[in-house]
């Protein structure tokens, strides 16, 4: 265990370097960002408050950013990709639960009813999951994610999920991180799905990754080796105004910076923009359908309506990925 | 308000610093412990595992050390001083409530009974507090914290609370860190009580505290100004199994190295004994009546019981208070 986890830290800071450093270099932060008034007001936004003296400056502790999860760092279609996972466990154990055929959301798992499963919300989501891992340790949870990041592909890129970040904000990730802002994700995912590979893939730890997540039992399994029991209850549903809740009860201090694509973010950008001081609010708004996806106020995945309009009057940033990323994903650098 | 987090931060940078630099310019990083067994259990366990190239050494990432606060790194006698504070709360808000003379804990608390008072568990506590704080917001409650702790007194030594925490702690807390070592509380008391005071005092930021927490609510108190509203309802109670649910919550990773003092602390540190590798337990035996307090078995507050028993029988460290240290509180020093 301990040598597959310093292996990935290990990954996860030559990554962030090789991504930045090249860069930095050539005196750009963000070669993977188009230049524009979206690329101009993140720059001028880390200037102002990391340039000492200033009239923005952040002190260092304060230095805290969030990022939604799914469509801010990585994709989110065409299901997001812990329905993908859920779905491979619901057909995985299907066998053993032959009620779950005539139960949502497991019906329409197993009759493949992609209309049913694309609107399917994230509470529903997780009782899927939730149901699915009822029984299985912490521990064991891990090593299911692990494996079966190993091998799932997504049905079109035909690639690992891990692979479908985006680089823009892989840039942006560590280019922060090299201005001491202290980097959180706080997602309507599980956490425990996402937590055993956001170090490796992102450079963001497990204590720095906020998500919903289900109730656990302390439970001595035998002497003296106790585990952690997941049950089929949902504990905390991190999104809309759960993002400003859970802000509060896991990092308890308010972001000077934070970046997510959806309605689901709205609570997340406005309890940023009500602290002092100056703030960054931003948004991807996914308008590129050739390289990626084209969607906004009509998807039942990552909908994006009235944050986009609230975004528009606050002038918070709504970056336009067809028009300011030069690139979408990693692979494509290669 | 920035301004004044700025101030915190930088004290407890400059006060840890202080705390240690002397102690290892002569070599010696924890000067304020005696030599014996369990000085040398605890230099021993940081040596072993920071050692490049040793059968034991830590990855960087995965130097996680958690620490219980009420009776592990300040005092808890005679009674918890989050309760301390809730009695206070209590008595300033009676007026408000003529229904708390006849219903508990407030009865107890507004008759002064103390015999009462000491009894009550964590839980009722926790209600107390969440009663005494509904309606008001996560912002508000920091301030009322701040200025409870500004002028309010212990009744044996006369100091601020934050003046009892202990010297040996804060030399330990500040050479782990210097280690590498990422330094978290993990208490039954309110996380929110902890946060607003936990950088100054211990160098340990908000998003390291881990802590019992009431529900809060998003609510939009004017235009573009949403609050978090604390309600009267218990959330999550850390303590017992609670801590091990916490730390796989909120850290996501199994401490390496953890410090309790009473039988809430004892999950925590079967928790942590369970991880693979070189791992450290101990627990605060409260031996001193004459510089601090003596209680273990049959304190209602801080009880040791069943830990210390399967401490002795795991050989984990019991630091004996009176033998072991050589001081107590950081004002002893002056």
């Amino acid at each position: 265990m301990r040598r597959r986890f310093f292996v990935a830290g290990a990954v996860a800071s030559t990554a962030a370097l090789r991504v930045a450093s090249p860069a930095w270099a050539q005196g750009d932060p963000l070669p993977s960002w188009n230049d524009g008034p979206n690329k101009r007001s993140i720059v001028d936004f880390v200037t102002r408050t990391t340039t000492p003296g200033g009239r923005d400056w952040i002190p260092l502790p304060e230095r805290i950013a969030t990022f939604d999860n799914d469509g801010t760092l990585w994709t989110e279609q065409p299901m997001y990709f812990q329905t993908a996972f859920a779905v491979d466990r619901v057909k995985a154990l299907a066998p053993r639960h032959p009620e779950w055929r005539t139960t949502e959301p497991f019906r329409s798992i197993l009759a493949d009813d992609r209309t049913e499963l694309a609107q399917l919300g994230e509470k529903a989501l997780l009782e899927a999951v939730a149901a699915t891992h009822a029984g299985v340790t912490t521990e064991e949870f891990k090593k299911i994610v692990l494996d079966w990041l190993a091998t799932a592909r997504h049905p079109r890129f035909k690639r690992p999920y891990t692979d479908l970040v985006y680089q823009p904000m892989l840039e942006l990730l560590a280019w922060l991180r090299a201005n001491q802002f202290k980097t959180f994700i706080v997602s309507g995912g599980g956490s425990e799905f996402m937590r055993p590979w956001t170090e490796r893939t992102y450079g963001i730890p497990p204590e720095q990754v906020i998500g919903s997540s289900g109730v656990t039992r302390y439970v001595m399994q035998s002497p003296d080796k106790p585990v952690l029991l997941k049950e089929a209850r949902v504990e905390f549903v991190d999104n809309g105004p759960g993002k400003a809740v859970g802000i509060n009860q896991y990092i308890g201090r308010r972001p000077y910076f934070a970046f997510g694509n959806s309605d689901g973010d709205q609570q997340m950008l406005e309890w940023t923009a009500a602290g002092d001081g100056l703030r960054y609010m931003g948004l991807v708004h996914h308008t590129d359908a050739v390289r990626e996806y084209a969607y906004d106020r009509n998807s039942p995945i990552g909908r994006l309506d009235t944050a986009w309009d609230e975004a528009v009057r606050r002038k918070w940033t709504v970056v336009d990925m067809k028009n300011d990323w030069k690139v979408i994903y990693p692979f494509e650098l290669r």
